[in-house]
C-alpha cells in the first residue's frame, strides 16, 4: 500500500469525485524561490543539481514546506534523456541548454543508440530518495520531454528562436528525423516506467515544441511518439494505478486527438478555453491547468479572481487538476503562488458546498 | 477606375470566384532576396529605407519583378505608429526593435496621444509611389500591427520573451493597458483610412502577439479593439470595396470570434487545420494562408507536396488566398519561393478544372 494520505491529486487524474480540487504548479521548485537559489549555488552547476539525489530530493521539496500542494513533482530536466545518448548536455548561464554535438547528419542519426538507463541512474534515485522523504504525504510526479521536443532540442543543438534545422530535415529528410523520434520514443517508454517502478505515482509527458508543427505535421511527428509511449507504459504498480498526463504547449487546437491517445488527463495552457476544452474532452480524460503565470505578476486580489474563474469554468465537475498554463517565472512574487494556492482549496471546497458566496468571501481572506 | 489588371487577390478576399488561387506572401520584400539586402545596404539603417518612399518603393517592387505574385504588401514596418506617438523606435542589428521609452508609468501613459498623421507621412508618400509604379497592375496590400500588438512593444520597450510588464500591467493596472490600446486603436484607425486614401487596396492588421493571452483576457484586450478597427475603417475607396484581413498568430483556437469583427478575410497561421477553418468560418470570411515557412528549408518536391496539400484542403471552393503561415525566413532558397508560387497557380487552375491529374503533373514540372 503506497497510496498517499494526500491523494486528491491521483483522484482528480482519474476523474474520481475530490473534497476539493488539487492544485501543484509547473517548475514549483525553482528560481522565484530565494532557498532554490541557494542551494543551485552550492550545486555548482544545474546539471550537477539535477545529477545529485539528494540536492534534487531537497529542492523538490521546498515548495512543500512553503505552499499546502497537492503534489511533489520531481526536479529534474527534460533533457537528460538526450544526454545519456551521449549528445553532451550542459546549460549556459541566461543561453539556457547546449548540446556538444547537433544531429544533423545521417551517419551520426543512424548511429544514435537508446539511452542506457545506467546513465539515468542519478534521476532513480532522486525519485526513490524524493518517495523516502514525502513519507506517502502527497503523491510524486515523473515526467519526460515529448520525442518531439527532445528532437528539437537535439536537431538545433540548443533553443532555437525558428527551428530551421529541425524542419529543414522534417520537410527534405522526414526519414531521419523518424529514426530520431523512435530510438528517443524507445527510450523516453523505458525512461517513465523506470519512474515508475522507484516511485513515480503520476508521469507527464512535456510536448513543449509540438505546437510549432501544422496539423499533419503535429500528427506525424509529435502525437504519434507520445500514443507510442502511452501504450508502452506500465499503467499501474503496487496496485495502484499510474495516470498518465499529456501536455503540449500550444496544442490547444488538437485536444480531441490527444484524448485519443489512451492517457487519463491532459494538461492545457493558458489560451484555450477550460469549460470549452471540458465540454469537448472531460467525459474522456481529465484536465490539468491552466491559469496564465502572467496572473502573478498582478495583483494579490486579481491572482484570487483569476484562479476563481478557472475554476468557475468546470463548476462542480470531477477531473479538474489546477495548475498554471506554463511553468511559473523566476520573477513570481510568493505571496500570489500563496493566494493562488489558498484560493484554489477554498473556493473549490465552497464550490463542492454550492457556496459560491461563502467561496468568493473565502478568497478575499486570502488576499489579506 | 482603380482597379488592378490582375484582381484576383481582391476577388478572393471578397470570396467571389476567381480563376485561380491568388498568392503573396507575408514579409516576402526581405532579407532572402539579394536585392532587397543590396538596398537595405544603401540606405543605412532599417527605419531609413522605412522612412525613404523611393527606397520602400524599390523593395516594395523587387519581389514582384522575381515571381508572378498577386499582391505587393508596402514595405514599411509594424512599429511606425508608436514611433510617431514619440517612443523613438531604433532597431538594433540581431536584436529587433528597441524603443527608447517605454510605457509603464501612469503619468508617461496618461500623456499618451495620437499619432499625429504628419510624422507618418513617409509611410503615405510610399503607398502612393508604390501605387504609380505598379502601374494597376496587382493590387497593393496596406497594413498595421494590432493594437494590443503595438502595446506589447510598447510596455516592453521592444522584443520580449516573457511579456512580463505587459501581462503585470494586464494583471494589476488593466485600465492603463486599456487607455494605450484606446489611443493606439484610434491612431491605427486613422492610419489605416489615410492608406486607404493614398491608394491600399486591402488592409491587413497584424495581431502577432494576441496568442500570448487567455481567451478572456484576448477577448478584451486585443480582439475589442481590433472590431473597433474594422468598424471605423472606410471600406470603399474610388468606388471599389478594400477588404480587410485580420491576423492573429496563434489565434486558431479564436477563428469564429474573429471571423463576427466585421473583416472580410482572417490570416491562418500554419497550425491551424485550413479545411477545418473552412468548414468553422469559411461562409463568413476569406481565409488566408497557411503554409508553413519551415516548409521553404526542405526539398523542392516536398514544397510542391506541401502546397498541393494546403490547395487542396479548400479545393474549389471560392475564397481562398494563399500565403505562409508566418512571414519568410531570410534562410529560404528563392528556388522553393518560384516552385511554391508555381505550384500555387498551376494546381489551383487544375483544380478548378476538375483535372487534379493534371494539377500534380503541373506541380512536378515546377520542381524541375
Amino acid at each position: 500500500m503506497t497510496r498517499p494520505v494526500n491523494d486528491t491529486l491521483l483522484r482528480a487524474l482519474l476523474r474520481q469525485p475530490t473534497d476539493y480540487t488539487p492544485v501543484w504548479l509547473m517548475r514549483q521548485a525553482g528560481r522565484y524561490l530565494p532557498e532554490y537559489r541557494s542551494t543551485r549555488e552550492r550545486a555548482g552547476s544545474f546539471m550537477e543539481l539535477c545529477q545529485s539525489p539528494a540536492l534534487a530530493t531537497e529542492v523538490t521539496l521546498q515548495p512543500l514546506a512553503r505552499f499546502p500542494l497537492d503534489a511533489a513533482i520531481l526536479f529534474s530536466d527534460i533533457l537528460t534523456v538526450p544526454d545519456a545518448m551521449g549528445l553532451g548536455l550542459s546549460f549556459v548561464e541566461g543561453e539556457g541548454p547546449r548540446f556538444a554535438t547537433a544531429l544533423r547528419h545521417e551517419d551520426q542519426i543512424l548511429a544514435l543508440n537508446e539511452a542506457p538507463l545506467e546513465k539515468l541512474r542519478y534521476v532513480f534515485d532522486a525519485v526513490s530518495e524524493i518517495r523516502h522523504a514525502l513519507k506517502d504525504s502527497v503523491p510524486l510526479i515523473g515526467f519526460s520531454g515529448s520525442p518531439f521536443t527532445l528532437a528539437c532540442y537535439m536537431v538545433e543543438g540548443g533553443s532555437s528562436d525558428d527551428f530551421r534545422h529541425i524542419k529543414t530535415m522534417l520537410y527534405s529528410r522526414p526519414d531521419l528525423l523518424h529514426h530520431i523520434l523512435s530510438v528517443t520514443a524507445a527510450s523516453v517508454t523505458r525512461y517513465l516506467n523506470t519512474q515508475i517502478e522507484h516511485g513515480a505515482q503520476a508521469v507527464m509527458i512535456f510536448d513543449t515544441w509540438g505546437g510549432i508543427l501544422s496539423t499533419p505535421a503535429y500528427h506525424e511527428f509529435s502525437l504519434a511518439y507520445m500514443r507510442q509511449i502511452v501504450a508502452g507504459l506500465q499503467r499501474e504498480h503496487d496496485g495502484e494505478r499510474v495516470p498518465v498526463i499529456l501536455f503540449t504547449k500550444g496544442g490547444g487546437q488538437w485536444l480531441s486527438d490527444l484524448a485519443d491517445t489512451g492517457c487519463d488527463a491532459l494538461g492545457l495552457d493558458w489560451t484555450v478555453d477550460l469549460a470549452q476544452a471540458h465540454t469537448l474532452v472531460g467525459g474522456r480524460v481529465a484536465l490539468q491547468g491552466n491559469l496564465d503565470p502572467g496572473v502573478l505578476f498582478g495583483s494579490p486580489q486579481n491572482v484570487a479572481a483569476e484562479t476563481r474563474s478557472i475554476l468557475d469554468a468546470v463548476g462542480n465537475c470531477t477531473g479538474h487538476v489546477f495548475n498554471l498554463g506554463h511553468g511559473i517565472s523566476q520573477h513570481t512574487p510568493h505571496d500570489n503562488v500563496r493566494v493562488l494556492v489558498d484560493t484554489v482549496h477554498s473556493h473549490s471546497r465552497a464550490l463542492r458546498a454550492g457556496n459560491t458566496a461563502e467561496a468568493a468571501k473565502h478568497a478575499d481572506v486570502a488576499n489579506r
